[in-house]
């Protein structure tokens, strides 16, 4: 039997995330968690809306997932995010000790991995799961910005 | 005339922050945010009230200055903090581009400046005001927590 239950499939929900974004004209990106093939929280940047640049699709998505299991520890979880998370959202997966994180597009700027944050030990990381998709959004999204 | 509103004035009033997290039974690190020697934002470690690793006493008070000035960006204000910023916080402060950042003890283990963290080029760094009274506090919970 065919495992629908790919990266592909739960990056695509992360992808509808990020199209909310795109639609209330915030940097389009955006973040599930997921837990035994399970969507627990969700996410889509709202720096602008809530003008705070903590608002990152990630951050809220760490905090939705905790409430949810009602515990601060993500062990056994995955973080799927269509773009890679920057150094304060690699910073709250640390503490989160999460399983798996798996992002689309890398952000040679501003990307954790560029910039060297360390994440915790026992977190393994999946690169460039629909990143062609990711990406197209974020161009289109400046693109329209620069009209 | 004396200036009354040193950093260390300030920091009095992120170690108050930090007493009340100690109350709560959580790690006792406080935080408070000043533009033009006014405070308009404190925040104190609530981790384990909320189950939440993002809950850190600097994301609070980021999120709550920005709210009172209505813009995301820090810019013209000081972030005081009793123990050294880790990467999530150090992450959000550079987005954020405060100006200035002033810790008090440091953390030799998980301070953004040990783990590389980048800040913004335009934020600037006073390390170890008041550090005593911070690392003391801090000897103090750890201590309670073992017996």
């Amino acid at each position: 039997m065919i495992n629908p239950f790919t990266d592909e499939y739960f990056m695509k929900k992360a992808l509808q995330e990020a199209e909310m974004a795109f639609e209330k004209d915030e940097i389009p990106v955006g973040a599930i968690i997921v837990i035994d093939n399970k969507i627990i929280a969700r996410g889509h940047n709202l720096t602008e809306m809530l003008n705070d640049v903590t608002a990152h699709a990630e951050m809220q998505a760490i905090t939705a997932a905790a409430n949810f299991l009602g515990g601060k520890y993500l062990i056994g979880c995955t973080l799927y995010v269509t773009l890679e998370p920057c150094q304060m959202c690699a910073g709250a997966l640390y503490w989160s000790q999460i399983s798996k994180i798996v992002f689309g597009a890398s952000d040679e700027h501003r990307g954790f991995e560029k910039m060297g944050t360390q994440l915790h030990p026992k977190t393994t990381v999946v690169r460039g799961v629909l990143a062609d998709e990711a990406s197209e959004l974020m161009k289109r999204f400046f693109a329209e910005k620069r009209k």
